[in-house]
């Protein structure tokens, strides 16, 4: 299974851009990558009126719409999946799972901190805290990168999560 | 795996509007419904902006979103997926899948015909042609039904293909 690694923080604290920025960067030096959205208020991503959009309405459970050039997939699910249930359906053929969210899992996580936005770090008293990215430093054992640094934090995802594991 | 039933028929034959029913139908009688759209021409299912299409633009090959309710998968590929892989990677949990298109593969195929529309029938030399769903009718040895029929239509998947299966 690939590695998973959480970008957790607080509303606008900038994880989409971050990890944007982060799998540009791992892509650019040669890694597949695959990111897993956590949505908690139910979403869309078929587009009303199209025939997979009315297959789904129809009642399908499971419908896909399949190019040449990529797949989609819209599913219904009982229970949420797991990170690892994701990981091992749908992920055997990435280097590495970036998750935007999930704070609530037992992944290794980096935190997205900016002090004008947020007063203190969510992940503080969590083991599963492995990099901070801010605009301040904190008085913790893990490494700190500045908001900006994404060569920095690609060294340390490379190092920690993707060479020799 | 599932069995793998294609409904085809040429443009504006009402081949969604037909699956859109059938799958009502048989939803209705308890079945677990899969479908499959066959897009030849490249489709963009998630919506500008959001944050899994930012992922997938930033170069991830595989982009998840999940919720409680329903996961969504939009996957890069490099050569287009069979039914069958479709089938063995995403609808495991499903008692049917009925395609839409798909007339190239072998898998057994229901054909949609209009007359005021079409001048022939696309599978008529097809041996995995099994039914016809026409306004007219045709010198075949395959049942065939009339476009409103649906029950008709879903009790022969039934019996063809869901009973004792």
């Amino acid at each position: 299974m690939p590695p998973i690694v959480s970008i957790v923080g607080g509303s606008d604290a900038g994880k989409t851009m971050l990890l944007e920025k982060v799998v540009r960067e791992l892509k650019t030096r040669g890694y597949r990558i695959g990111t897993v959205k956590h949505d908690a208020h139910g979403f869309e991503v078929d587009h009303e009126g199209k025939d997979s959009w009315r297959h789904k309405r129809a009642g399908a459970s499971t419908v896909a719409i399949s190019s040449s050039k990529k797949v989609a997939i819209i599913k219904d699910v009982e229970t949420e999946e797991t990170l690892d249930g994701l990981a091992s359906k749908y992920f055997q053929d990435v280097d590495i799972i970036l998750t935007e969210g999930y704070k609530k899992e037992d992944k290794p996580k980096i935190e997205v901190f900016r002090s004008p936005v947020h007063d203190t770090l969510l992940c503080k008293e969590d083991e599963h805290l492995v990099a901070v990215v801010s605009d301040t430093s904190f008085n913790l054992d893990v490494p700190q990168f500045e908001l900006n640094d994404i060569k920095g934090l690609a060294d340390f995802l490379e190092k920690g999560f993707l060479i020799g594991l």
